[in-house]
């Protein structure tokens, strides 16, 4: 019984490690070459698999998209502390800016699937505007709960949001310039953008408005 | 004389005037669909031409993406006013904010076409990089000029700079954030960003820094 229950177990492994191998190679020529422009074929090659064998593990491209969103979902969103609150929660973004620094990679995906996903008809743009608004809600949330607290004068929940988008867009912004320039100081110009929009939040004064 | 001078005349207009269809077809293929993903057979297709006599007007796809750059270069550098001078100057960026949302198509070309260069290998990428370093130079410039007229209070070179690449990283993540979500209030938002970053220059408290 134990060999018959193992017997499976095996090849079973294998195929989740395959499927692994398929996903991360995947991301890879997504972030490089944007989802439309990266063939199966070549992903295939790379983990060293005929197209075939790869369909096997993935339906479709559209498939090996899916995988590629959660995977990447996966190794992004562990990197949050649920139980900070307030300015500390927002300032969480700084580790943020300093895990893209490490993992290029990663944040090419990103850049290059947001932007793709700016066409209508691309398939990643459900996901992409979906997490977008869900961080912009968790960021502004953050924020009101800050104002809540007493630990910053009011702001309307108008204010709130247009404060997070644009300190967002910061990081979006400035996550580009350095993937075009990488000699530009990433982690130190968004450290001074959000000591000062934390300066401004604590004093009352609009930072963004 | 005159008749042997139109003879050649005729189908070098019509030659110039499908270059041109040709371009713009192309421009808005490579902001739909990304440089690498779309397709010469379909740009082709878009004016009525075969392949064959697209690479009559164009060697290559290369060939072809440099004339896309150049004709996006000369449709938005017309808009600056060269005569403004320090904060004048730079608040001309609202107009270019206003230009991109009555010009989305142009947009999605730029965002796109910027994503796609952080690939070192892409063939867009010095033209980007040139750029968007140009753009960094001329707002600090400005920025550095309403110092020395006495406009604002002191900033140094790399206050200014930073200052000038944070107020850029906005511009392009808050468009990113409107191609995801045309309900965005893009024009808004910028303003009011654009509003506090002019304060704070005037106040001597930095905005960005």
């Amino acid at each position: 019984m134990t060999s018959g229950a193992r017997g499976p177990r095996g090849p079973y492994r294998t195929g989740i490690k395959t499927r692994e191998q398929i996903v991360v190679a995947a991301a890879k020529a997504f972030g490089e070459k944007g989802y439309r422009a990266a063939s199966l074929r070549q992903i295939a090659a790379d983990v060293g698999l005929s197209p075939a064998a790869l369909l096997r593990h993935f339906e479709s491209k559209e498939d090996l998209l899916a995988a590629v969103l959660n995977w990447w979902e996966a190794e992004t969103a562990h990197r949050e502390n649920p139980d900070l609150q307030g300015l500390r929660a927002i300032d969480q973004l700084r580790m943020s800016m300093a895990y893209h620094l490490e993992h290029r990679g990663l944040l090419e995906l990103f850049i290059t699937l947001t932007a793709e996903a700016t066409n209508p008809e691309h398939p990643a743009r459900d996901f992409v505007r979906r997490r977008y608004a869900q961080v912009v809600r968790t960021k502004t949330d953050q924020l009101l709960q800050a104002v809540q607290t007493g630990e910053i004068p009011p702001l309307t929940e108008a204010e709130a949001e247009s404060d997070i988008r644009a300190l967002l867009a910061v990081m979006d912004g400035l996550e580009l310039q350095w993937l075009l320039d990488p000699n530009m100081d990433l982690v130190g110009t968004f450290d001074r953008y959000l000591d000062h929009a934390m300066t401004c939040w604590r004093a009352g004064t609009r930072p963004i408005l």
